[in-house]
C-alpha cells in the first residue's frame, strides 16, 4: 500500500520550468531589483520602463556586478519589442513595478491590445484596491488575470525576498504561487515562505495598505522615541542607536526591522570617500543623520499613496485609528518646511527642552514600554482595519496568515508581536476587535503606566509626540465605561434630534449600533 | 442727474412672487420645518416624502399648531401629484431634505422624466461633494440645476432660518439668492443674511462637510471640558453650566452656539409630565443629560456622512487635522458600546481620577483657554482643508464669507472667532495656511501653556482628553523647526530609497514639497 501510495505523490512543477520567462514593467528602486531576482531563481526577464534611461541604468548595473544569474536579463526600450520578447506560445507572466493610478492605467492600455488569455498580470506597485478591482473587471473578459500584489520590504527585500499579499483570482494565483514562494522572504523560524492568497478582489493590495499603515504608526513612535532622547535625554546618536539594538534584542520589541534599521542609521559616519554618488560625504566625519532634513514629502507629491488611502479607509469604514492618523498628520505638516519655519516665527513655542532625568537609564526602558504600547496600538487599528474590510467586502482574509507573512521581509516585522499575535489569530480569523485577544489587553494593560509617564514627561518638556499621545488616548477611550460623548450626544440630540439610548436601561444598555429610540425636545424649534 | 439716477434705481423682484411655490422632498426633522419656514415667507409649499406617515405628520402638526403661514401647505403621498402640483407655468424650485446617496438618487430617477428646462433643486442635504457634481452633470442637457447647499443649524435653525452654503452654477444661485437671503439667520450685528455664493460643483456641500468637520473638533473639545469639570473637579451638573454660559458671555469663546445648548443640557431637569413622548420623566427630578448614553452612532449606522468624509479629505488633500480626526475616532469608539464593555473589562484601566485641585476657580479658567486652543485649531484645519480643495478644485471660495455665514443659525457659531476671522480672510481670501494669521498665531500661542497644564493634569488624572492633546501636539509640530521626522525621513531613505534633503543646505533648507535629491545607501541590496 506504502509502495502504491507514494506513485501517486503529486509533483509540483518545477516554477521556473512552468513559467520560464517574466517580463517586469518599471525599472525603478523596485523594480530593478525584482528583475536581478527574477533572473537569480533561473527566470528569462524581460524589462521595460517608459524612462529609457532607467533601462540603461539596469543594463549597467548587470555589466560592473559580480553576480551571476541564472536567466538572462534583456531591457527593452520599446513596449511592442518587450512584450513580444515574452512570447514562447505559453502563458505569459508580467510584474508591474510602476506608480499607482495613470501610469499604471497608460501602461495597460498600451500592452492591452497584445494580451492573451490566460496572461498573468502582477501588480506589484502600491495600487489603491477600488482600481485594483476595476482592472480586473476589464481585464476578466479578455481572460487575462490582473492580481493585485503588496511587496513589502523596500529595494533590499525587492533583491532579496519581500513580503507578498497577492489578491485577485484564487485559480490564478495559485497557479503562480509556487514561483512567489521561491521569491518571497522566508521566516527564519519556520522557513515558510513570507507569501499567501490573501483573498479575492482588491484584498490583497489592501492588506498591505494596511501594513503600511501601521508602519507609518510604528515609525512615528520610534521617531518620537528618538527625539525624546536625543533633544530631551541629550543621548548621542551612537547611545540611542545602542538602546534601539537593545531593545529589538528581548522582550516586547524582539527583532523588530525599524529598531534594527534605525540602530543602524544611528551610528552611521560619513567618511573621506562616501557611499558614492557623493552621499555620505565628510572627510571631518559626523553623522550620516545630520544631513537629512526634517521633511517627509511623500504624501504631498502624492507618490506614496497607501498611508492617506489607510486613514481614508479608517474613516469610511469607522474604524478608531487615531495612532495611524496621528502619525500620518505628522508627516504632513513636516513636508512643507518654507511654511513651517514661518508659522514657527509666529506661533513662538519653545521647543523639547532637556529632561535633567536622575534615572535616565530607568526612563529609557519606560520609553521602550510606551513606544511598543503605541506599536502594539498600531498593529490593533491597522489589523482592525483589514478585518472590517474583509467583513463588508466578503474577502475572507486570515489574519493570522496576514501576520504569517509579515514575518520577513516586510518593513513592520517584529518577532515578538508575530510570536504573540499569529497562533492566536490562526485560531480566531473572524475577531474584529484586536484589543478582546487576551495577551494584547494584556501587554496594553501592561504598559498603559509607561506610556502615560512619558507622555507627561513630553507634556511637560514639550517634546513633540502626537502617535505615542494618541496611542494614550485610544487606550483610555477604548477602555471607558463612561466617555466624554455622553454629552456629545445630548449635544446633537439638542440641535440635530439624533436621538439617545438611555443609560441604565435592559435592552438599551449597552444595546445595538443604531439610532437610539428616544429624543428629548431640548428646545421646540 | 440726480433725479436722472434714481430712475434707475433696479427693482429686485420680489423673490415670493418671483418662485410662488416651493416642492419640499423629505419630511423628516429638517424638511417639515423647512416646509413651515417657507409657508411663514408666503410660498405654496408641497410637501413629499417616500414614507406617507411623515407627510401625515406635518398635515397633524399644522392642524395642531397656532401658527399662521401666509402660504399654503399640503402634503403628497404619490410623487407625481406632488411633481404636477408645483405646475404653473413658471419654474420650479425643489428643496431636497433626504438622505444622502442611494435615497437622494431614487427620488431624482423618479421625477427626472418631469424635470423641464430652468427647473431648480435645492440638495439641503448632506451630501458628498462628488455626488453633487455627477448630479449637475447628469442634469445638465435637460437645462436644470441641481445646487449643493449646505443647511447648517439643526431643526430648530431650519425652522428659524439656518446657515445656508449654496455651490453650483452661478447664475442659478443667484437668481435664487433673493429667496434665500430672506430664509437664512440674519447676524445680529450686521444683520446681514447667513448665504452666499460658495462657488462652483460641489463646493456648497464640501464647505458644510468642513463646517461638520470643525463642529466635530469643537463638539469634543467641549465634551471633555465637561468629563474634566464633571469627573475631574467633581462639579454637578448645573455648576458647569453656569462655567458654559460665563465662557459664552465674554473672552475668546464669546456667544459660542455649543456652550450655549451645552449650558441649557446642564440645567435641563426631568419633570412630572416631561416633554411629551415620554421623554424627560420622573417625578424625582434628576438630570436629562443622566438619560444619555454615551454613544455616538451616527457614523457607524451611515447616516451622518460629513464627519467621515471631512477625515477622508483631510487625508487625501494632505492637510493636517489632527483635532478632527482625534474627535472622529472618539466618536467612532463610543458606538459600539456592547463591544467597549468587553474591551473594558480585559484593558483593565482605572477611568478619570478626583484631580483635587485647591484652586478649582484658576484650573476652570485655564480650561477655557485650553477649550478654545482646541476649537480654534479645528477651525484651523477646517478652514486650511476648504482653502486646499479651493485652490485644487479651483473654486475660487471666500473663507471669509464662510465664517460671515457661520455668523448666525450655524452649530460651529463663535462670535468672537469670527470678528477676530472675518476682516482677514476678507482681505487674504487666498490664505492656505490659518496659522499665518497675526491673530490666530498669537491665540494659540498665548492659550498653548493653559492647553499644556490641562493636558498634563488630565494625563496624570487619566481624563480622556483624545481632540485636546491632540490640539497641544498639533500647536507643538506646526510650530517646530525640527521634527521627529528628521528621523522618519533617514528610515524612509534606508529601506524605500525615498531620498531626503539636506540640512543647512542653501536651496534644500527649506526646499520644496517634493522629492529630495539625495539618497543614501545605507544597506546596499
Amino acid at each position: 500500500m506504502l509502495a502504491y501510495k507514494s506513485l501517486h505523490v503529486y509533483i509540483m512543477p518545477d516554477p521556473i520550468q512552468q513559467w520560464k520567462s517574466i517580463g517586469v514593467v518599471g525599472a525603478g528602486s523596485m523594480g530593478s531589483m525584482m528583475t536581478f531576482a527574477f533572473a537569480e531563481l533561473g527566470l528569462d526577464v524581460s524589462v521595460w520602463d517608459v524612462d529609457g534611461r532607467n533601462v540603461d541604468k539596469v543594463m549597467n548595473l548587470i555589466k560592473t556586478s559580480k553576480e551571476q544569474f541564472k536567466g538572462t536579463i534583456t531591457g527593452y526600450k520599446t513596449i511592442d519589442e518587450f512584450v513580444r520578447s515574452l512570447d514562447g506560445g505559453r502563458r505569459r507572466l508580467f510584474m508591474f513595478s510602476i506608480t499607482h493610478g495613470k501610469p499604471a492605467d497608460e501602461v495597460l492600455g498600451r500592452i492591452k491590445k497584445d494580451l492573451k488569455k490566460g496572461d498573468v498580470i502582477l501588480d506589484g506597485g502600491n495600487e489603491y484596491y477600488r482600481r485594483t478591482e476595476r482592472r480586473q473587471e476589464e481585464l476578466r473578459p479578455l481572460g487575462v488575470n490582473w492580481i493585485g500584489m503588496g511587496v513589502s520590504g523596500g529595494y533590499q527585500s525587492a533583491r532579496r525576498g519581500p513580503s507578498l499579499s497577492p489578491g485577485g483570482d484564487r485559480q490564478a494565483i495559485e497557479q503562480v504561487l509556487p514561483l512567489l514562494e521561491l521569491y518571497a522572504a522566508k521566516d527564519k523560524k519556520s522557513g515558510k515562505p513570507c507569501v499567501t492568497y490573501i483573498g479575492p478582489g482588491g484584498a490583497g493590495h489592501y492588506v498591505k495598505m494596511c501594513h503600511n499603515g501601521i508602519e507609518g504608526g510604528m515609525l512615528s513612535a520610534i521617531c518620537e522615541a528618538w527625539v525624546i532622547m536625543h533633544q530631551g535625554l541629550g543621548m548621542g546618536y551612537d547611545e540611542i542607536g545602542d538602546a534601539f539594538t537593545q531593545w529589538s534584542k528581548s522582550g516586547e520589541l524582539r527583532n523588530t526591522f525599524l529598531l534594527d534599521i534605525g540602530a543602524d542609521i544611528c551610528h552611521r559616519r560619513k567618511t573621506a570617500r562616501g557611499v558614492g554618488r557623493g552621499e555620505g560625504v565628510d572627510p571631518a566625519g559626523g553623522y550620516v543623520l545630520d544631513d537629512v532634513l526634517d521633511k517627509v514629502v511623500q504624501d504631498d507629491d502624492d507618490t506614496e499613496g497607501t498611508p492617506l488611502w489607510a486613514i481614508m479607509e479608517t474613516a469610511s469604514r469607522h474604524v478608531s485609528a487615531p495612532t495611524l492618523a496621528a502619525a500620518h498628520y505628522l508627516r504632513i505638516a513636516s513636508g512643507n518646511r518654507n511654511q513651517r519655519l514661518r508659522v514657527t516665527k509666529k506661533l513662538d513655542i519653545h521647543g523639547c527642552r532637556p529632561f535633567q532625568m536622575r534615572d535616565k537609564k530607568t526612563f529609557i526602558e519606560t520609553l521602550r514600554r510606551a513606544v511598543y504600547a503605541a506599536i502594539l496600538a498600531s498593529y490593533c487599528q491597522g489589523l482592525e482595519l483589514i478585518a472590517r474590510a474583509s467583513k463588508q467586502e466578503k474577502w475572507d482574509v486570515d489574519l493570522g496568515k496576514c501576520i504569517q507573512i509579515w514575518r520577513a521581509g516586510c518593513i513592520i516585522q517584529s518577532e515578538a508581536i508575530a510570536d504573540m499575535l499569529q497562533p492566536v489569530l490562526l485560531q480566531d480569523v473572524q475577531i474584529m476587535n484586536i484589543k478582546l485577544i487576551d495577551e494584547v489587553s494584556r501587554d496594553l494593560h501592561g504598559s498603559y503606566e509607561a506610556l502615560k509617564e512619558v507622555v507627561l514627561k513630553c507634556t511637560e518638556m514639550d517634546a513633540c509626540v502626537p502617535a505615542l499621545s494618541a496611542s494614550l488616548e485610544y487606550i483610555k477611550y477604548e477602555g471607558s465605561t463612561s466617555l466624554p460623548t455622553q454629552f456629545m450626544e445630548a449635544e446633537m440630540d439638542y440641535f440635530g434630534a439624533h436621538a439617545y439610548w438611555k443609560a441604565g436601561q435592559p435592552g438599551e444598555d449597552p444595546g445595538l449600533v443604531k439610532k437610539g429610540p428616544h429624543h428629548y425636545e431640548w428646545k421646540p424649534a
